[in-house]
């Protein structure tokens, strides 16, 4: 079902409302010193399963991205075909590639002007993939390339 | 380069005996009542940057396979392109979509018998796979699947 469809249906959890929590993630992360992508695991019905931020500068780990922190946070689940990955920022291959192996069923994101990555490739899926298109979202990660491009193209494999 | 043609040159790490130390991982993960996948990361050169295991069961954490436990292990890094990522089975897309993004100049897999991700994929971007098609490596996951059919699918996101 379109995530526009379930407006009335998630405990009031529009997609804007589902935003809200990623972004507060990826604003925590700022607040830490980290790079400001955040994250959310949504049941079918609306309920977090689990969110979180990206980590490499608070824990020196490569590995956890917005969307791997959320996915862990969430726990082990056994079917995720009706859950939700919500992203302040397009997911990139990792990210993607954890979308499609655990058929995630929809992605909410909440730009992808600063970074595109692989949402069009998960929509080739089947995937249902939303793009918000969010004012703040673009700003805050506008604002943090321009300071820091070398910590940027890190977390994104991006070498001298 | 070739895996091959650096036979000489890696520190006696010929692609078996880069194997070896991903299936010793892949061992020690059996060993803790865990999912035997296990991968480590070389340099060019021939020095181990990090390895690791699956520890789904182990620390109930979904988001570490066994790529992503050697690229974490390992730390952080600034430029992949010349690293070697050496697992005993074929990557998964999450783990493909690792690879992708962070430019690992080459996959060495164990076997893809029991299980084929994304390593034709991963080829057709330009990445050097190398398929040992190791008995060993095909006799675990055969047995391992064999006797937990639920938990292997639980790994893979096959729903019921």
């Amino acid at each position: 079902m379109p995530i526009e469809d379930h407006r009335r249906t998630r405990r009031g959890m529009t997609p804007e409302a589902m935003l809200e929590v990623a972004y507060a993630e990826a604003r925590k992360g700022l607040a830490e010193g980290g790079i400001p992508i955040g994250a959310a695991l949504f049941s079918a019905d609306g309920e977090l399963l689990g969110s979180g931020h990206n980590m490499r500068v608070q824990d020196d780990d490569p590995s956890i991205h917005a969307e791997t922190a959320a996915f862990r946070n969430a726990g082990r689940q056994r079917d995720y075909r009706s859950t939700i990955m919500v992203t302040t920022l397009s997911p990139c291959w990792y990210c993607s590639g954890l979308v499609r192996q655990f058929n995630i069923g929809a992605v909410l994101i909440g730009e992808s002007r600063t970074f595109a990555g692989g949402h069009d490739w998960l929509a080739e899926f089947g995937v249902d993939v939303t793009l918000l298109d969010d004012e703040r979202c673009v700003a805050m990660m506008t604002d943090f390339i321009a300071e820091n491009p070398e910590l940027w193209n890190e977390d994104i494999g991006v070498a001298e």
